[in-house]
């Protein structure tokens, strides 16, 4: 089993309420990547500048994730800034540099043909389907994209979404995206699209996935500590893909497990700025964490 | 085992984004004294003007209810008027006529005062004193409040939570509460004032609760069907109340049942106009959907 991830490798300048961080690590395929690497090997397709330092090839390096498919071009590294509001839960971005990333065209490595599971994280629909071109025959594939592609690629984000098997996807991306505001009916448009999942992120307030027939909720990770939601989302689609390609299974008790995967690992990453809350963990913090998410959901019989 | 619940009995005219009722039967004891009635004997306290209508005293007395603390004064019952946005989380209030409630002051009937369950819904908090005041010796009194108390009687509000032993309270209120954002140290600072636990309720977010040391989680019920959230919290804090009086208990496991017995109330509540989602139930469909909440919140390890 092995996950090949495309998506954005970049520079984040982040302020929230708790602080700020300037030039970190960031991007949808760096803490995507981090988060799925304590299940199963990850390969990596991205692009990055001249700028790119060796510090953060070493993050990858360190995780074992295969950096193959990351192309060094000249110029500077895509970079994005935004800064939060209180409740964390909306951002403002204050700029977004694409530089190398604007001429992005993933090429993949042959020995990521062969990938059990893809993610496509969120970038233009036609590169994620150029991608799905260039995989032998995936036995899962999942989508991530924003309201920007959604009002501005439409035709092909439905392509694409014709070809996959599971979205994951906030709230408002969904009822955009289906032009209806009930989650329980946006989830069923969009099905019939052709996702037959669809993995609803709700920040703070946890996940929420339809499964065909199957409803399947879990809330967010009461923290005390909370430092920075910058790529929680990614690093949420990161432990769910990640649980779900070390599991073999895609049944519906293995996409619930899954999703409390990925609820753990982005536990961990809004506690702390760029990759540092998700960067240093060993099995037995994620084993505890995943623990602590059965204590905090358990009940018993009416 | 029986419960009092002092607080308003009203008429509501609401708009929401799935229709509007004018002039229907409402207020904070009306909806948590149908909702407990499912689990326990409901004694209410509140009063009514004398408009109030014989076919609403009877959806007091087919649950049961013993409504000998109901006062019937000359005038109009309170009236409130509300309209909510297309999420239903917002409402703007367009009316508010206290009419006979503005002179409440509740007395309790003598075969009151031996409540083993007391729960003191949003009024002023020195009315809740004087309930208190009022009644033997309860195993567990439970308030509520809002932010109009919060702010203009802080004094008051505070007396009344050193001497009770659950705050069933939406986010925003304990945040403003504790004059603290995160809602774990919200709820920390709220029980140095003296109740041993916070219950938060969070409209479609499902409810928190904090329990001394252990946290408790539940989702909101993902409804297909949703028409008017006017009462919901207070359908929650009578299934709450209810469950936990019947079942005799208020250790954590207790405490955890009874919030699930409350989501389940409150989602019947949200599914129609005033008391309709919550006057023809039975015990069948309340367990059913309690099951559906076992459903919709179980995963296996990791």
């Amino acid at each position: 089993m092995s996950i090949v991830v495309v998506g954005s490798v970049a520079y984040d300048t982040v302020t929230t309420p708790y602080g700020s961080a300037e030039d970190t690590l960031g991007g949808a395929a760096t803490f995507f990547s981090v988060a799925a690497s304590y299940f199963c090997p990850v390969q990596v397709v991205g692009v990055v500048g001249d700028d790119f330092s060796d510090d953060d090839v070493a993050v990858f390096s360190a995780h074992g994730i295969d950096t193959e498919g990351i192309e060094r071009k000249p110029g500077r590294s895509f970079r994005w800034g935004g800064k939060y509001s209180q409740n964390l839960n909306e951002r403002a971005t204050l700029f977004t540099e694409l530089n190398v990333f604007e001429e992005f065209d993933p090429e993949l490595p042959p020995a990521y043909r062969s990938a059990s599971h893809v993610f496509l994280a969120n970038i233009a629909p036609q590169l994620q389907l150029s991608v799905l071109g260039q995989v032998d025959a995936p036995q899962l594939v999942a989508l991530d994209t924003m309201n920007y592609w959604i009002e501005g690629a439409r035709d092909a984000l439905i392509e694409v979404l014709g070809r996959i098997d599971i979205l994951v996807i906030n709230d408002e991306e969904a009822r955009q995206l289906a032009d209806e505001y009930n989650l329980v009916k946006a989830a069923e448009i969009i099905m019939e699209m052709g996702p037959s999942a669809i993995v609803i992120k709700r920040g703070e307030h946890g996940a929420t996935a339809f499964l065909g027939d199957d409803v399947f909720s879990v809330p967010g990770f009461p923290l005390r500590k909370l430092a920075d939601p910058t790529g929680a989302g990614d690093t949420f689609a990161g432990g769910f893909m990640g649980h779900l390609a070390r599991s073999g299974e895609h049944g519906p008790d293995a996409l619930r497990r899954a999703i409390v995967a990925g609820s753990v690992m982005a536990s961990f990453c809004v506690e702390a700025f760029s990759l540092d809350g998700i960067r240093h963990l060993d099995e037995d913090q994620i084993a505890a964490r995943y623990r602590a998410f059965q204590d905090l959901t358990r009940f018993g019989d009416l």
